[in-house]
């Protein structure tokens, strides 16, 4: 339905395939190359989808950063990445620029592996400045001479692990430049005080003139700085303000000045080029999704979006065939909260992403975004918990990894009853493996104490919300995946899931199927293909990897010759749980064929949801070979080809 | 050898059972009751060991907050805990503080389940904010007045969640007060700019008068002050500076203020209580080991002490059998820097606990102490193998947990070879669960491309060491735990040894003794009970978890009738990845007795380590008896008494 469009003319851009060639272009010609540039994202995104608004606020700093600095000599890192698209087209990878976050594409992150231009790769946010810091310090200790820019957005500044690396900068005084771009927003509008801090820096009361920008620069270039110099602090029109925040972290601090004005970061950027010293942060304000009305006029300035029209900036619609999980989540954790006023909720920096936007239009004062903060997050969600509250800190499976340490020793050690709802469980499709979430069963389960449960469908989830929220004894999670849901009838309410108690789906006598969470409709449409061939074949939902069903699982250990445990994880989840106790009992001394499918040991690349499922072997013919295979049998599928 | 005293005398400590027995003691007795208290601590460490400089810090501190606020109604939360002991002593504890540290004693740390004085668990640095947040909100929410206090250290301070709290708090604008207990050390002398800072603070120049904190507190209080609080103002003889940073999150700053005068940490504190409307941060400046000239004295302060006579302070010393693994790395980390200048060292502020601090005296520029910032030094250590070096991020396995999203986001998914040396881990006997190493296998060996070892002694961690060194082809972590090696003899240097190659250390026939890590002599001399009572047994030392020998499982699980793992981590980890390995082979169908051991799902108390491994049933007669249990057989040990 979209791109009825043609590619725009970029003239000037098609002289433009790595960042050396930007040195012919005259720095008055730079306005037209980010006009075209612009248009080539544009044009580019509608066709795939992907994230718009950041890359389009740092066209021009983007261009003035290739213009300026040497890279790949010099180290250019993009925190988060979803603003690299520009970079991307600018670095030699235009020609590949309409296959981004499709499978075999060009990533839309930045990737080592991917070209010599993206340093160090990100997705996650707020590590640029970690990276920057350790390839400055080595750079240094190597005898090479080098510049390092890391660009970090205002949102990413809220995580505290940016703040380690600007303490520990600030002490080594080592030669790195942080170009802080800030758009006062990340996904959602930021939140925190150092939010409120940048907004006052960039409010423009506390501007200074040219002349105190001459000051600030001579004093940080340690020497007197000649006429040319002097004329270009004045070509910057740029300002200086007190910055004490970072003064006082040891970074000398520069502006803010306009991002989107080459007038501006020219100078500035040459100038600290030529001159620093030790540690800086350039200050730059920028405008999410500039250039583009449809995207300026939008409240979240198309963020992440899916093909559109270059035109109107229409994005296609997919036709949903059932809620997905995160809404089903949020509603229902919105009416639980209607019947509980303990119920609280948490998110880091992802209302929208976690559906917990729901739940602030329903409970507003019940809701928490602590920023890009998920070890805060955590932790405060144990002190809400441990006055009595009923938190429940959503956060994507990949995440959460941030806040491990307090989920052992906040959470778990003190059995709090924080409540963790893992969306994004297992495979993500585009976002590719930064993003996937294979190890939150694995790292979880390992915790005494602790309740991990994974939703089958997606009135399993709603179940699991109601359970999370009775559940008063302690840690309890409960994971659900990307997009929608099978499609299965809704109940008006949750039910109390019996704890540590799963469910026979289907009964049979030789093969038992026993899954964990989403690969249910998998088994079940493996079973039929099993039964078809003789092979009467039980289905069973776990519901719970931690604590296992004893009884349930010595039972299909004892009645079945073949037993195949299936979850969207990675080894050490709870087929290694489910081994251990069969290990453990004895009932894998008699010749039972038990096979665990987990996910595949490798980092999965970017596709579609449905093709990596396939990928690994996780689907009803990946599970029907892996059952004829433990019989001794070659049959059907993909195995009779292989 | 220690402990030629009797107890000190403390008539007015006798009068102190709990804090509501401070009411009826004067101001003016107060610095009586201080030397009171902090003889009883000396005494009682004296006896058990534990730490000592940090409450020694805090008496005074300790004594006004209990005065002046209403706990346990009021949450009193302190960070870490190191400091925690003179709190136990006025909390209704006193009778126990003997057995600190000890089996079935108190434990050195806040512990929620020993006392309603507790209200938060600490052990990690850098929570008590988020924790407090949660509280603060929370009870707001219900309606409840009450003050929270968080205490934090300004070691504490340069961790990132500690500033998340801090950037939230000021946004939430809760009425939360934080104490920064600042003595400019934390185990070690504090890194990092944010300690420069605080530096800068306390270092007098720019103390303000009487009149500037009357009013400024007049600010704070939101309205006039009276006779009696200007006259409390004055007799604080405070001063307040400038405070800007933490102004600029957000929190009305107050400080420095002399943390063991009574004359100034009564008023401010009073103030505090009865006048607060947001976020406060006390800036009191205390002195590590004061009051006790020999840790006064000592360069650590008296950290963490054996037991010691308490008139010379002289510490018992413990007779070595052999050298501490700690020892065994830094001295190998060293030996291998100077044969390749590449390596590179990274602590997060335990250059001494991870034995770095002989790493510093060699290779003074190649060692990065980051502070207490475990995401940022996995990160950093990232960006410096990402330029070529070769970074040694020497982490003890429990604060490994910290940085979990940086080794899967930074260093696994980009297959940059950063060396993880893990110390600690396994059973930490008296530092109790919150210190246990137990789960570093798990979360780990679930990384594609991750190289996993354990050291059997001390002679393979040089070997690993070395290996670690020699491998470039990704990340690599080598787990080790505290305490002395077994007094193998050592080579003069480590070998290389091959990636994925276990070893067969003794040859049997009947039953297989796998062992990752330290239970390996156990496991050899369990095989020589089950010799002797006939059951042949192989015993193999897997050396990695990741990539598993498969060769080397293969032949144990074909030519024995059982097949133990053993391994000091929980499950998910080793056993688990053998199981898996077991299954997917087949080698599992026919009747192979397989039994995996690992740590109990529990959170095991503090004892002493060997206590711990019997415990745990990971000792000799542990490993007799799940054979003969698996043989169906009863006999020997434990398992006849069963």
């Amino acid at each position: 339905m979209t791109q009825p469009n043609s590619p725009p003319s970029t003239p000037l851009l098609d002289k433009v395939n790595l960042p050396r060639d930007l040195k012919a272009i005259d720095d008055k010609d730079l306005p037209q190359l980010a006009g075209e540039l612009r248009a080539e994202m544009i044009d580019a995104v509608s066709r795939t989808g992907g994230h718009l608004g950041a890359g389009l606020g740092v066209v021009e700093l983007t261009i003035a950063i290739h213009k300026v600095f040497d890279t790949p000599h010099d180290r250019l890192i993009f925190d988060v990445g979803h603003q690299c698209y520009p970079h991307k087209i600018l670095t030699g990878r235009r020609d590949r620029i309409r296959t981004l976050r499709q499978e075999n594409g060009l990533s839309g992150f930045t990737r080592r592996a991917e070209s010599e231009y993206d340093p160090f790769g990100a997705a996650h946010s707020s590590t640029s400045i970690s990276a920057g810091l350790g390839m400055a310090v080595a750079s240094e200790l190597q005898g090479v001479k080098r510049n390092v820019i890391s660009v970090i957005g205002d949102g990413a500044m809220s995580a505290g692990m940016a703040y380690e690396a600007l303490n520990n900068a600030g002490a080594l005084d080592a030669r790195l430049i942080v170009i802080l771009n800030d758009n006062d927003m990340s996904i959602a509008p930021p939140t925190g005080a150092m939010s409120a801090y940048l907004a006052r820096l960039a409010s423009g009361r506390t501007y200074m003139g040219f002349r105190e920008l001459g000051k600030k620069l001579t004093a940080y270039l340690g020497k007197s700085i000649d006429r040319a110099i002097t004329r270009a602090v004045e070509h910057a029109r740029g300002y200086v303000t007190g910055g004490t925040l970072f003064e006082e972290m040891g970074f000398y601090h520069i502006g803010p000045i306009d991002g989107h004005s080459f007038e501006h970061l020219l100078p500035v950027l040459r100038n600290v080029r030529d001159n620093a010293h030790g540690p800086v942060l350039i200050h730059v304000v920028t405008q999410k999704g500039k250039g583009y009305a449809p995207a300026e006029a939008a409240a979240d300035k198309y963020h992440g979006v899916n093909t559109f029209d270059v035109i109107t900036g229409a994005q296609a619609k997919a036709k949903p065939n059932a809620p997905s999980y995160t809404a089903v989540f949020a509603e229902t954790l919105v009416q639980e909260a209607n019947a509980d006023e303990r119920i609280v909720a948490v998110t880091a920096a992802m209302p929208s992403g976690t559906g917990l936007d729901t739940f602030a239009l329903a409970h507003p004062t019940r809701i928490f975004d602590v920023g890009i903060a998920e070890q805060h997050a955590v932790t405060f969600a144990a002190g809400l918990a441990s006055e009595g509250l009923k938190p429940f800190a959503a956060l994507y499976s990949t995440f959460l990894q941030r806040g491990y340490d307090q989920v052992v020793h906040d959470v778990a050690i003190q059995g709090l009853p924080v409540r963790f709802p893992i969306d994004r469980a297992g495979f993500v499709g585009a976002d590719g493996p930064t993003h996937a979430g294979s190890f939150d069963t694995t790292y979880l389960a390992a915790l005494p104490g602790f309740v991990v449960m994974a939703a089958a469908d997606e009135a399993e989830l709603k179940h699991m919300v109601r359970t999370a929220a009775a559940y008063d004894e302690g840690p309890i999670s409960f994971r659900y995946p990307r997009g929608e849901g099978v499609g299965i009838d809704m109940p008006a309410r949750g039910e109390i899931l019996e704890i540590g108690r799963g469910r026979i789906v289907k009964e049979g006598t030789k093969v038992a199927l026993l899954s964990f969470g989403t690969r249910l409709a998998d088994c079940l449409l493996a079973a039929e293909d099993l039964d078809a061939s003789g092979l009467s074949t039980t289905v069973a939902d776990a519901r719970f990897a931690k604590p296992l069903d004893h009884d349930l699982i010595r039972r299909l250990a004892r009645e079945h010759e073949v037993l195949i445990t299936i979850e969207e994880g990675s080894v050490g989840g709870f087929g290694s749980h489910v081994l251990q106790f069969l290990a453990l009992e004895g009932l894998l001394d008699s010749g039972l064929k038990v096979r665990p499918m987990v996910l595949p040991d490798i980092w999965m690349e970017q596709s579609k949801q449905e093709a990596m499922y396939a990928q690994a072997g996780l689907d009803r013919a990946g599970i029907v070979s892996t059952v004829f295979r433990a019989l001794g049998q070659k049959r059907l599928g993909r195995d009779a080809a292989s």
